[in-house]
This record gives structure tokens, sequence and C-alpha cells, in this order.
């Protein structure tokens, strides 16, 4: 056993044949000052599990009590070096427990254990080879467009009226998330867990709420001492409300937070209206949107983590949030990561035959982007810290407080604060202005400046940097991936010549 | 003299040292039921004229007053085939008086008038290769990046201490402006006149209001009986709204439909906050926006047509209103136009030697997006009527009142009735949301469906046309400019594949 690995103890019992799911079987564990009370679940065949999350090396002492008495010991070795623990949010940007900052680069597989045996492997396969450190998947299968298949297995037992019961979890199922999440675990990636969808024909999403806390209580007692789980509530929550209300909502927000022992990162996902990120469980924004240019605002208003977990995918499918180019998905990546957010990937290239398409089933992937947000991610590592944006000057003044809008036009030029007179005539339409108006930059402090010129094909242009400091400025090709540098030593006010095409991004980094 | 085309009475009398602007010369000129009465002008060396527009033919009498007395008769030929006569808004579109459509396809170069005569010249060669039938351009000369130069020669005479004598307009100048006009009217382009804006190092943008509409009596009496010529305002009137106030720019506005006895079409352009369009002297829409999923918005809220005339450049300046491709040219196009709006272009490239944009002085066309504009044009004019928009479900829901919101759920399958909900939670939101989801759709009644792709790249789309009609349905792509039969006859919900890359369109034109 290791600290940062999930622990199971495991008990012989009696076999279990009527419910199951929330059996009475509590353990306390504790090594030096730390301390943890978790419950068990019967995972069939009369065996009975406790599982935790060690978060220090050391022996612990374990009481295990209710349905299963024991106690005893375990030995937990220090972490390895590629654990990293839990994945915590640290303002606007994620560290694992470990201590190294986590830049989540994660792509969508909804139905990822919904596969049979051969598919999952060839998704692992792929994943091993992908830039990607964050998969978004159901714990529910979906039924959708390209979504047409049965899953190998279900969540629950049947009851002789072909209902679903909750109060029998199928252990078939639930070996197979373990065994998911635990091969996700094994590539360093984290899984984000998807609790609840609307995409459904079988009747998961029409549970009662009785029957959806029933799940969540067996969930939770089964996997919420994997270290790199996160909770999404849901897929498009919003599309739900027939069925769970907002109030419902929120009553399993609370419940996945009060029954989760080492309060994973949590968030829920819209389709158009977003979840209420500023409620305190919720530990980071993950949203569904296109509006790119608003990450920033966001962040303000939530202060925490931004995440655009649904941006469109790369793909040739006949809708429009399924058909964008590799091009297109690499652009809305810089766009997201150059002020100060992380961004999702999806892939659903049309497969006539087979209709496995990435977004849903896995596979292979097959785009263009994929390599593209790998030179990304890698540019992204290397900067000194984490990036924070830079906003143009129109949507700071969308974000200004009136006081804060009457300082601007104070300290600006005169000609200036014409322009800043004209576009507060602008009223209620400034925040739609500003979302056309913009520039995607971002920055590490004083230590390095990264802007994404996106669509722009200048042929020149002009860094502000700081007079008493150095800096090597390099061109970014964000589609050729290719670096130059343009400036070996510069400070102030730079020009700097560009090769005038779409998708360059300049970085300054900070060599004295 | 001919119908459509301006004719000119000319007059000797006394050589004027003093004011000319506005001196006392009125003449009426009736043709059967036909009555016109318009001011002359001072033409400089003791000349007088008189302009006036024959809507008809046939032999028109005149009777001349004020500093010159005179009558007599002209006979006016029946209009040549080229004559189009003035260009009128008709609904959300234009048609000339000789009964045609018109499309804009306007381009911009601003200070067209104020190059030397060689650049003069080498622009006009370049429009008349070019598809551009409207020329955006300004009366005052410009000052801003890339405009240094200074022009051949000013609106006005000097007073002794510097200032602008707006009584003694330079006759040199007004010659000048009318060559350009009538240049263009040779070549079938419509002259977009810029009558204010402020990149201004002269003094222009600074007159007092009363200098102001002295300037525009006199422009009114020499240029408004050419057939071919539009009112602009300005260019980004709001940027002169420390001189020119919101009353003062009212009263420009009425001063010019005022003072024009032709009506010729009207409208005013802004930087951020758009004019009012809805006030009666304004004939359409011309709008500075890079907001292009709001044309059909627009459209319906002012109920006149819409013409994009301004929405960045195709080029390579550093500023991001100058830098984009010429591929996004072309889409910005397709955007606005398949959405029933249209669409202006300019071109910024970058000018190391000689600081000749086009965008500002003309000279010769570089972009790539010309040749597709004038692809474009060519299938638009070939098209059996204008483009109507078909709005996307959430745009519709955007603009209906609460009544038809009611409406569209109640009739709306359930499905679709939870999402319509959703979208509705989106409340304030709801606008900005609809603008990034959003496709490019159009339609001539029943006659002919276009849809543009845009970014997206599908490999399949259905067509949902009327089941008793038949059509012909074309893939375009707008980039390599071509046009290939995807269905002989199609009717109904009809199935297509696409080639799964950006820029494609989709023509369904009817064939029984």
């Amino acid at each position: 056993m290791e600290q940062f690995r999930m622990c199971e103890l495991e008990f012989k019992g009696e076999a279990l044949t009527k419910d199951w799911a929330r059996i009475d079987l509590t353990a306390e564990l504790s090594c030096g000052d730390v301390t943890q009370k978790v419950k068990g679940f019967y995972a069939g065949d009369g065996v009975y599990k406790v599982r935790f999350l060690p978060e220090v090396s050391g022996e612990w002492r374990y009481r295990v009590t209710g349905c299963i008495t024991a106690e005893g010991t375990v030995a937990v070795a220090p972490a390895g070096k590629e654990s990293r623990g839990l994945v915590r949010a640290e303002e606007y940007h994620f560290r694992s427990q470990d201590g190294r900052l986590f830049y989540p680069f994660g792509t969508t597989i909804y139905a990822l254990m919904h596969q049979e045996d051969e598919l999952v492997k060839t998704t692992f396969e792929s994943l091993r080879e992908a830039p990607f450190n964050k998969v978004r998947f159901c714990v529910f299968p979906k039924s959708y467009d390209y979504n047409h298949n049965e899953p190998p297995v279900f969540a629950f037992e049947k009851n002789e009226d072909g209902s679903w019961d909750v109060n029998r979890p199928c252990i078939a199922f639930w070996d197979r998330l373990d065994a998911v999440i635990k091969g996700l675990e094994s590539m360093d990636i984290q899984g984000d867990l998807i609790l609840f969808h609307s995409y459904d024909r079988w009747g998961f999403a029409k549970m009662s709420q009785e029957e959806n806390l029933i799940y969540l209580d067996y969930l939770m007692r089964r996997v919420s001492a994997m270290p790199n789980l996160w909770w999404s509530l849901a897929n498009e929550y919003d599309l739900m409300l027939q069925n769970i209300s907002l109030t419902d909502w929120e009553e399993i927000e609370c419940f996945v937070a009060d029954h989760d022992p080492y309060h994973h990162l949590l968030s829920n996902h819209n389709c158009f209206k977003v979840w209420d990120y500023s409620r305190p469980n919720v530990t980071h924004v993950s949203i569904q949107t296109k509006m790119l240019t608003r990450v920033s605002e966001w962040r303000k208003k939530y202060k925490k983590p931004v995440i655009v977990d649904e941006c469109c995918y790369e793909g040739t499918v006949q809708r429009f949030w399924g058909s964008i180019s590799g091009r297109e998905m690499t652009n809305r990546f810089w766009r997201v990561v150059t002020t100060g957010g992380y961004c999702t990937h999806g892939e659903t290239f049309m497969d006539w035959e087979n209709e496995i398409l990435w977004w849903a089933r896995g596979g292979k992937l097959k785009g263009e982007s994929p390599k593209r947000i790998a030179f990304l991610r890698d540019i992204v590592e290397s900067l000194p810290g984490p990036i924070e944006p830079v906003d143009p000057m129109i949507s700071s003044l969308v974000n200004a407080t009136p006081e804060e809008r009457e300082e601007m036009m104070k300290n600006a030029p005169e000609q200036f604060a014409g322009f800043i007179n004209a576009m507060l005539r602008l009223g209620d339409e400034l925040k739609m202005f500003a979302s056309v108006e913009f520039e995607y930059q971002g920055r590490c402090g004083e230590d390095a400046y990264l802007t994404f010129y996106d669509l722009r094909t200048c042929e020149f242009d002009e860094m502000m940097l700081p007079e008493d400091k150095t800096y090597r400025i390099e061109l970014i090709d964000t589609w050729e991936m290719t670096r130059e540098t343009l400036v070996e030593k510069a400070s102030g006010k730079t020009q700097i010549r560009l090769p005038a095409r779409e998708g360059l991004a300049v970085l300054a980094t900070r060599i004295d």
C-alpha cells in the first residue's frame, strides 16, 4: 500500500441477495494525527470492502464496525514519484497534493466504459499516446446520435417488472468502473466522472430523487478513495430539469460533497444556463460554451479555475457541435489557455461502418488537433507559472464598477477618453461588443507574456515589455508546431515582425 | 442630355471673390407632370451652374432666378441601357430606378480623392476589374495610421489666420470630387460618400455646426444631381460626439435629407453605438460590426436593408481591424449575404515602402478575397430573387415576444419543449448565446435555399425542402470557387454528402 494510492481492506461475510447498496459498514482509520471515517461496500459473493486513500504514509490503524467487525494496521509506503495524489483547485489553477501544478488538458469519451473490452483496450492504447490528462466520461450509458449500441453491463440489477433496482448494484458493472478509473490512473489521467446525463433510453435519467441518492451512496463508497477522480454532477444538467429540479440538483451536489471524505474536485456542466459556480461545494467552473472570450470574466465572477469542458468537437458529423476542423479545435484551445482557462477536446469523425466516434465510444484518435494540443501543453508546462489573462481595454471596461470606469476615464489620454465615452454609450450591448472586439493575451507575472493572434494575419506588432527586465521573444506557429526566436534580448516597447498568417502566437520569456 | 444622368446648365456671370458657398440661385424645372426645384452653385471664374437629374426623358423646361436669370428647354433622351438611375431601398433590399435589383458589394477607399492623379488612375483601373459596385469614400482627407500624406487640394480656401473659410469652397477640390463620382458612375459603381469623420489633423472634424451646414449646402448644390451617390453622414459618427452632439447629428441628417431633391440613400456609420436606423430619413442600416450573426435581428428591428459597412479588412497591419485573411473576409461576406444582408470589403496590406493601403488610399488590390467576392456576387445575381434569412431556432426565440415564445412552446414536440425551457433560463444571456449557436441560412421564397457551412466541416447533412417541388442541389466551395451538382432532383427531406472541409455552401434551386 502506498500514499496517494487507494487502499482496500477486504472481508468475507454473508452473501447478500436482497439489498446491498447501503449496508451498515463503517471504518475509522488513523495514522498519527490523521483520521478518516469511511463507509464500506458490498462487492458481491459475500465479499465486503473498505477503501480509503492514505494522504500520509506510515502505519495506519483501522477499526471496522457494522456488518463486519475487524481491526488492524496496514503499512503505507511513501508516495512513488508518479503519484500526484488528489488534484486540488488553487485560486484560478490546479495543484496536485505532491506540490506539482496540474494543467488540465482534457478529452471527452462519454460512453467509455459502456463498450466491449476490445474497444476499451484500443481507447486506452490511444490515450497512452495522447496529450490528455483528464477524461470526461459517464457512469450511465448514452443513447444518442451515433450511440446506439447496448452496453455490456448496467449499473443495477433489474426488478421483475424490468425496472432498475438501485438497492442491488450490479457488481460486474461497478468492477468495470473500478477498472476504467484505475486504468486512467495508471496513465496519470484524471477521470472527470459524470454522474447524470439526459441522453438515455434505459431509464437512468428518470430515476426518482430517492433512487438517485441511493445510487450515489453506493458510488461514493466504492470509488471516492480513488485519487484521480473528479465529480461532474452532470453532462448538461439543465436538460434534465423536468426530472431533477434545481433543488434536487442542489441536494445532489451537497450529498456528493458530504459523502466524499477526500473532497475531490466537483463541478456541474451545462447545456445552456451555467451552474452557480459560486456555491461553496463547487471547486471550479466546468462550462459548455463557444463564448471563448469570456474566460477572464468567469474567473473574476467565480474566483475559481475555469475549464471550458465543451466547445464543439473536431469532426465531420452533421451537427454544429461536432463539425469543427482540427485547426479550429486547436485555435479554441489557444484562445482559452492564453486567457487563463483550460479547455477540453472531443472528436466526432463520422464512421459510416462502425459508428465508433471517439467523443462517445473511444477507439482511435483520427484528428489533427491532438498533436497540436500536445505542443501547446508542452509550452504551458514549460512556462514559469500558470497563465493569468491580460484583458483588452474594452473587456476591462465591461467588468469595471462605475467607480472604476470613472477612474479609467480620468487617467486616460484625451483621445482615449473619447473612445471610452463612445464605448459606454453601448450600455447593455457593451458586453456583447467586447466579446467580438477581443485579443487573446496572458502572462505569468512579469516572467512571461503570451499572445495568441488567432485569425489575425499581422505582419508586425509591438510588445510592451517591462523596461527593467530582459526577455527572449519567440514566434510560435500553433499549427505547424514550430518555435523560433524573433528577438534574442528585448526590453520595453519592442517591434516584432510576424509572417502574416493565421494561428500565430508570440511568447516573451524573461531571461535576466 | 440623358435620363438618369446628371444634366448641367452653365451660365456666365460676375466673378465672386468673397463668399460663394450659398449664392442666391434657384432653378425650377419641369417635364410633363414632373417638376423639380434645385439650387445652383458657383463654379469659379464667373461660371454659375445648375445641376439636375432628369428622372424622365423628354423636353425639360427650366427657369433660373436669383443672381442669374435664364429660361429655356433641354431635350433629355431616354436612358441608355447602362443607366440604372438612383438606387432605392425596397423593403430589405435595393432596386435601381430602371427596375433592376441592386445587390451592393462594396469596398472601402476612405481617402480615394485625396491622392495624386496617378494613384487615383491606378485605383480606377483596379476598380474596373474588381467585383465592387459601391465605394465608401470621404469628402475630407484622412489622417491616421498609414495615412500621412497631404492631399493635393482641400475643400475650402483659407482665411488669413490659416483657418478654413467654408464660405469660399475651393473650386479645384470640388471639381476633383465631381470627377471621382463621375469616374465611379462610368463603371456603374455607387459612391457611398462620407460627409464627416474624426481622423483629421487639418480642422475639418472640428468645424462649428454653422460651418458644417454651410459646407453641406454647397455640397448638396454641387453633387446631389449625380445618380450614383449615397449619403453616409459619417464614418464612425460616435467618435465625433465631443464636437458634433447627437442633436447636431440629427440636424445634419435632416439638413441632408431636406436639401436633396432626389432622396438619395442615406445612413450613418458607427464605431460602437449604432445610429438610430429607425429614423424616417434613414434608408438603410450601415453598420460597423463583427457580430455577423445579427443581420436578421437588425432587419427585423429596423425593417430596412442591412449593410455591414465595416467588419475588418483583409490585410496584415498591426491592428485587429486590419489583419484578417482573405479567407476570413470571404467567410464574412458569405455569413452576411446568406442571412439577407450585404457586406463591404476593405484591404490593408502593409506596404512598407509607400504606405499605399487600398482601404485608405487605393492603388492595386492585393488580396485573395476580391475574386471570391466576385464568385459570390455571380451566385447572388443569378438567384431567383433576393435572399431572406432563415433564423436558427434559438435566434427566433431571442426575437420572439413572450406570446410568440409561448406559442413556440405549445407547438414544440416534448423533447424540444425541454430544450426551449432550458434556453429560456438564460434570460438576458440568451441573445449572446444565440450569437454563437448560429447557422447561416437563407432562402428566396420557395425558389432557392442557400446554406453557408462556414467553419463547419460536415461530411453530410439533411435538407428539408418542400415536398411538392423539385430542386437541383449544388455544392459550392466558396474558397475554391467551384460549383458541382450533388443531387439532380430533390424534394422533401434529402440527405446530402459533403466533403468535410471549411467554407462550403449548399444551394438548392427550384427546377420544376
